[in-house]
């Protein structure tokens, strides 16, 4: 990409970060003053031995992009949607991948020959989103997407909870009337702003339904009108409930539905200053100043994992001879 | 209170905790090994004079109560509502108290001079709940009084968030079309299970409207049930919010309406399993384990306060002379 930058590596300087996500890999070469090297989109593989190869095979062509070689590769993190256990690198129940249980850590460090950390890609992306805006103190990365999960990162660091659910805002219900949620539950955020939910609503086909929505809204279509009503009321609900719960001094939007751009930003901006103009408990929070959304396409992700790349187990065991 | 512990007191050895709440101050001395050496309940005073001579006479009180002298008091940490500047001891908007601004830790820190430090009440009740329980992981305390309100104390110290709204899930809605709350916004969680919000809606006098819509709702009353199943949602719903957004383990709730005992605290737990009976991800999180309930009359707030006096304040100035 910028061979200039591949001329200053020198000894293993790449750290290399990948979004793995249900139908492609998102995947950096980040050098050491932090500038990315190289950045590349392949698909993803189905099932453990094609997640591990295609993960295997983007590493290869990053270096082959940026001009460096696979040996100058000194950190891989992986960021991968499903249950991760960041200490052992195992991933679990990541159905979109056709994943049930798999060390993917060790399997990939094993074939690439160094370090291999994984997360949970929303915690991932939720690191990478305060690099890229430079926010040092709380934040959570609110990703919205075919689902609705949030990620907090505080001091730069990942904060996880006592049990790993922290920022899981998306399956807070918010309506006991509202529609069934795929958890099980009514009302839940992600059944008001989740790309899912509303592509199922909305029921009639299109590459990206909610932009289908959007644009049908605007024409005053009725079903669009009320769906679009929904969206934003379930984007400020996600923030309202970031914000009073734990209190993150900024939120970050992400996720496929950044593709929508200023309309989502604005609409979820609307909604949370009609929320608070009955409320000036709620209008004291300035949650409408406290939201940015990232440009669609943003390497948050994939970034993100690569600073997890760089960061050691907290259950590292030491190495015997 | 016990004499064999005021014979240990060797110098300034007590530290002082009072919950200054609208209507009584409920104070506790406190021996250097943790032990309760005295407990007094004393009216409030109405006003600025009025709250600082209530708690200077009520140190006193404690004193000729416990058996140990005045200067034996090493420091007095106060839990009071409203909003609280814990580094310069002011305290803005306590209405409950006639007080709109009062520097509270500088005029009884020359009164009794002693180090005094002020907290949130709900927040000091949370670090109270923390030692009383012997939690030292993540918790909230969830306050369920006239109003819902929660502190949350993370490895012993209370976790205030950015701008100190951490835990302030009263005000989430979960309901669009909920009760109007004061705060101005409609469903929120104090509509549903706060004291004063579910009085109004029952609207029938009594001392404590709470217990009688229970005691009502066995005998069938309808809309004694429907008020009864809206206590029960909020609580559940508070503890839903807590948990997936901040992600503490444990869930421990205290406030006015512990008096109704275990038919709250059993009330809640129900709320949380049927609403995880149709989610397995609901199920995953054990909600019902992680909750429970402060015994009526419990000295968390006071017993908090007193641990807030000892710590120093973050922004202390160093003394000149």
């Amino acid at each position: 990409m910028t061979r200039a930058a591949v001329a200053d590596l020198d000894g293993r300087l790449v750290s290399v970060g990948l979004d793995v996500g249900g139908t492609k890999i998102d995947a950096v070469a980040v050098a050491s003053d932090g500038a990315v090297i190289s950045r590349l989109r392949r698909p993803t593989g189905w099932g453990d031995d094609a997640v591990v190869s295609s993960i295997i095979d983007v590493v290869g062509e990053l270096a082959v992009d940026g001009g460096f070689a696979p040996s100058n590769v000194g950190t891989v993190g992986v960021g991968i949607p499903g249950v991760v256990d960041s200490d052992t690198g195992r991933v679990l129940h990541a159905v979109n991948l056709g994943v049930e249980s798999l060390d993917l850590a060790d399997l990939v460090s094993a074939r690439l020959a160094v370090p291999v950390r994984i997360e949970n890609d929303v915690k991932a992306a939720a690191l990478g989103a305060a690099v890229l805006r430079g926010i040092s103190g709380s934040m959570a990365y609110l990703n919205l997407g075919t689902g609705v999960a949030a990620g907090i990162v505080i001091d730069g660091e990942i904060w996880r909870g006592a049990r790993g659910t922290a920022g899981e805002v998306g399956h807070l219900s918010v309506d006991p009337n509202g529609r069934l949620c795929g958890c099980g539950q009514r009302g839940c955020i992600e059944t008001f702003c989740g790309g899912g939910a509303l592509a199922r609503a909305w029921n009639r086909p299109g590459v990206l339904p909610v932009r289908d929505i959007l644009d049908a809204a605007e024409t005053g279509d009725e079903l669009a009108v009320a769906l679009r009503a929904d969206l934003f009321h379930g984007g400020a609900a996600a923030v309202r409930a970031l914000v009073l719960s734990a209190d993150v001094e900024r939120v970050i939007i992400g996720g496929g539905l950044t593709a929508l751009g200023d309309r989502l930003r604005d609409g979820i901006r609307d909604s949370l200053r009609e929320g608070a103009a009955t409320s000036a408990f709620m209008r004291s929070l300035q949650l409408d100043e406290r939201i940015e959304l990232l440009p669609a396409g943003s390497p948050a992700a994939a970034l993100g994992a690569a600073v997890v790349g760089t960061t050691t187990r907290s259950k590292e065991t030491v190495s015997h001879g």
